[in-house]
């Protein structure tokens, strides 16, 4: 069986995606990054999804983007909330973490080389994306080049693979893939700023865009809010 | 001040990469990576490191690429010992560690963009390197290209430039540049397998490359030693 490494956040795009790699019968490693983000929820949620998706193994790997700061979801700045989605393709904003994705990457390349796997699985999307640089597909595809040059695979003539099955998805379209695909979203975390027993928010930009794409399928969101959506309905 | 990220390990390669930076006038930002490495007394060495040569600031960050494996550097396989140094470039040995400069750059590319820098530094050489595909100029190359579509920096327009001052450089030539520019090499630590009282072993591939690059540069090596070096003199 081909061997994949997903990167799991434990959100629902990385879910959707990794059930994906699934439906493609690939053996699939799981890698979660924990980065020190705040809201820590979302480890869990990466171990729970990747154990109901048959992942054939999860790893937490440490990277402790705090040091490097630069974002709100690492460093003491604050979590935007109640913006209007439709803005939120303009401009990059306070959550976007600095090189996060290369370092993310760069962990799942060593991982593939390690288990001698070819094939990258990542939850990106470039369409209801919060305007973060690199989740684009010109970055995937400079990271594959990057990535045949920085192996020992490459040197022997193989390449990487960087799947991204998101990349031209709305938030809507991700849901209903992963509902057709049997995600049980109900495991997923989404919420940039959870309260202390979980609650997703329902406010900052990562609850809005979920609720939106739940709204847009038509199907309803099994993620626990603290107070109710204030995300206008634009339907 | 133009500002530079700098790659720092606390060998001697890197070390003379921060001294080059420092003789440029940049205020520099050393980065050091705790990797899992087994040789700790590295991260020691960097700091000491740091602060002779004057950087600005100094960071420990750590990724766990023990979680990854896959290196003699970071899992449980042997360090090789009393190897040919005319041997070692070829083929890429057991002491390569998975894309471990990727993660390294992408972790300098994310300070960077925190900093408002645009230059990373960093001590990879081709020429007497041990055989590591990530120490190329064609990887560092492909590396640029990535950290422009990666960043908010690039994305305004921006570039960023990866300075690999030593990559022609043999090893007699590093030291012959470190010393030139005032390093003192008696900080600097590269055996991949020390003895707990720090000492090297003078029999893996670092300090076989080390001891060479002394010799052929017609200077003492100030490192101290367990054993006696049984690399033979080729002088």
């Amino acid at each position: 069986m081909e061997r994949a490494v997903v990167l799991l956040s434990g959100g629902l795009d990385s879910a959707t995606a990794l059930a994906w790699a699934r439906a493609r019968g690939w053996e699939c490693h799981a890698l979660t990054v924990d980065y020190g983000q705040r809201h820590r929820i979302e480890l869990e949620a990466a171990r729970r999804v990747a154990r109901a998706l048959g992942a054939a193994s999860q790893r937490v790997v440490a990277a402790d983007l705090r040091a490097i700061g630069g974002s709100a979801l690492t460093d003491a700045i604050e979590v935007p909330r109640d913006r209007d989605p439709a803005a939120m393709g303009h401009g990059i904003p306070v959550t976007y973490v600095p090189a996060r994705n290369t370092v993310f990457l760069g962990l799942a390349l060593g991982l593939a080389e390690t288990l001698g796997a070819r094939d990258l699985v990542a939850g990106m999307n470039a369409l209801d994306y919060s305007g973060y640089p690199d989740c684009r597909p010109e970055f995937v595809r400079a990271f594959e080049t990057l990535a045949r040059l920085a192996t020992r695979a490459g040197v022997e003539g193989g390449a990487f693979e960087v799947h991204t099955p998101l990349m031209s998805l709305d938030k809507a379209g991700i849901v209903r893939l992963g509902a057709s695909l049997g995600v049980d979203f109900g495991l997923t975390h989404s919420c940039y700023d959870p309260a202390d027993d979980g609650a997703a928010c329902g406010r900052c930009d990562a609850c809005a865009l979920r609720l939106k794409g739940f709204r847009e399928a038509g199907l309803a969101d099994p993620a626990r809010y603290a107070v109710a959506p204030s995300v206008p309905d634009r339907g």
